[in-house]
């Protein structure tokens, strides 16, 4: 009953603010306020920094200084400094960049994928494969996102066989985690318990992150019950910016101060100074001139 | 592991936005649309609906018309119809006015309760303690509200044991329910776990509702807990709509709609048909003229 018992006492978190979190907004951070938004970052303790993403710069024109900001920043030690790469050439940038680890991509729904990259799912295994592959060649890990997992805004439910198997061939390439995506904010705690219950029957809960979005409320709850399945990874956002800019009606990433207030609050560990954080989300709060969806920024800076 | 098989299926709403919601609004609706708003919420198949507060006006002038709208709503069958009351010169205004049920309410707090009402805790009880009486003699059911049980914007936290006693004395006094309210919402998971571990160890669970505030985004994580610990009653407001005016940075108490999205998802009945209680969102949030708190909201009306 006392879910002490059961979960983990060391969570990771992986912050994607400086892509995730960045890549759709209106405003475009200077190159020099991101690097100083990852150095700040650096020095909070977290362990995981999802620093930009080289897909093409013509799709993401906010993360076009991609290079810029890798070269740019502060390589702390015990920092994992990561980045997304969609094929080959983004690889190519990615490794002249020097990132520690690349995260591939790909939806569970087949609309979703050929929305976002204009492939079927099939069509995008081989691209994903030669990435991974030329990655791990080259000393880096790789790391696969799997969106809307727990809904799609064009099919609806997605089937938990079809997200089983193409974890099994992500797996396959050799990827060091699964972060799975409620990309629209759809998913509930009983789904989650659903979901992994299968999964997790397959594969180790150590392989899987989970990246909540907060559209309907459910995020906080959602990682409650992944704690409890036995889920150590979480993907979040500094104050909760982002979404999904092709997901209509997504917003809002989980917030990792919401998420550390919990967390802590628990007594589970993340290796992360809370009131450095909160010091460095009300940097970005100040620099994105809005008041971010984070509950913690609230009460002020 | 599975935690459909610990919880009940289904779940009592208390919906509190005509008092709780609008109490501490600096719009003060006109009394046919409060009584407007009741009656829609009536439709929706809510069982419980707090419609105002007895407390004397000169306190909260946002309720002054509490016998007005008493007296103007409809009286659906099924549905209890309940008010806030302070002392026997409210219940007395709240028996003319012919609620089903009076809501008695003290802090667990020392320090918060007397900015409140300006009495110690021990001064509170001969007070609580008549208004009981006179209202079950009068054959109305009585509930109570303890306010600041997970932690007290002036004192911090609050112990265990202090809220075990005031249950106790509040149990005794003939009480339906027992409302437990993190007021400035800084509770998490594991704290409600603590808490009603001893609690339930010695009152009974169907003795209890749960009142949470989503100040730091932790209340639906906090529902899940407590539904888990075998809590089959949930105090929110339609629309997120409310806080207390006594606890400074509190703000949006758990909304209905959002709350909602979870239990359904989970199977678990309400009794209450989503789509109508959205379109009574919708109406409240025209009418005071903000976005909502509610995430249930954000996709339009």
């Amino acid at each position: 009953m006392n879910i002490n018992d059961r979960v983990e006492k060391y969570i990771n978190i992986n912050e994607v603010v400086p892509r995730d979190g960045l890549q759709n907004e209106s405003i475009i951070l200077p190159t020099k306020d991101k690097i100083a938004l990852i150095n700040q970052l650096s020095y909070t303790g977290v362990k995981y920094i999802e620093i930009t993403s080289f897909v093409n710069p013509r799709w993401i024109p906010s993360l076009a200084d991609a290079l810029e900001v890798a070269k740019g920043i502060e390589r702390v030690p015990g920092v994992k400094y990561a980045a997304l790469v969609p094929n080959l050439k983004g690889l190519e940038r990615a490794l002249k960049a020097e990132v520690d680890e690349v995260s591939i991509f790909l939806s569970a729904s087949e609309t979703h994928n050929k929305k976002n990259i204009n492939k079927s799912i099939n069509q995008t295994y081989p691209i994903l494969r030669e990435v991974a592959k030329e990655a791990l060649a080259a000393g880096k890990t790789v790391r696969a996102y799997l969106s809307t997992v727990f809904g799609c805004p064009y099919e609806g439910s997605i089937s938990v066989d079809q997200v089983v198997a193409i974890s099994e061939i992500l797996f396959d390439m050799g990827i060091r985690e699964l972060s799975l995506g409620d990309t629209v904010g759809v998913a509930h705690p009983s789904q989650i318990e659903e979901v992994l219950e299968v999964l997790l029957n397959r594969f180790s809960a150590k392989g899987f992150a989970m990246h909540f979005h907060n559209t309907r409320g459910m995020a906080m709850a959602n990682v409650l019950k992944s704690l409890d399945m036995g889920i150590v990874s979480f993907d979040s956002s500094l104050g909760g910016l982002g979404g999904c800019p092709y997901a209509p009606g997504a917003s809002g990433n989980l917030a990792t101060d919401d998420l550390l207030y919990m967390l802590h609050g628990m007594n589970i560990q993340t290796g992360i100074d809370d009131n450095r954080l909160v010091k460095v989300a009300c940097y970005i709060q100040e620099k994105m001139n809005r008041k971010l969806p984070s509950h913690s920024l609230r009460s002020g800076c």
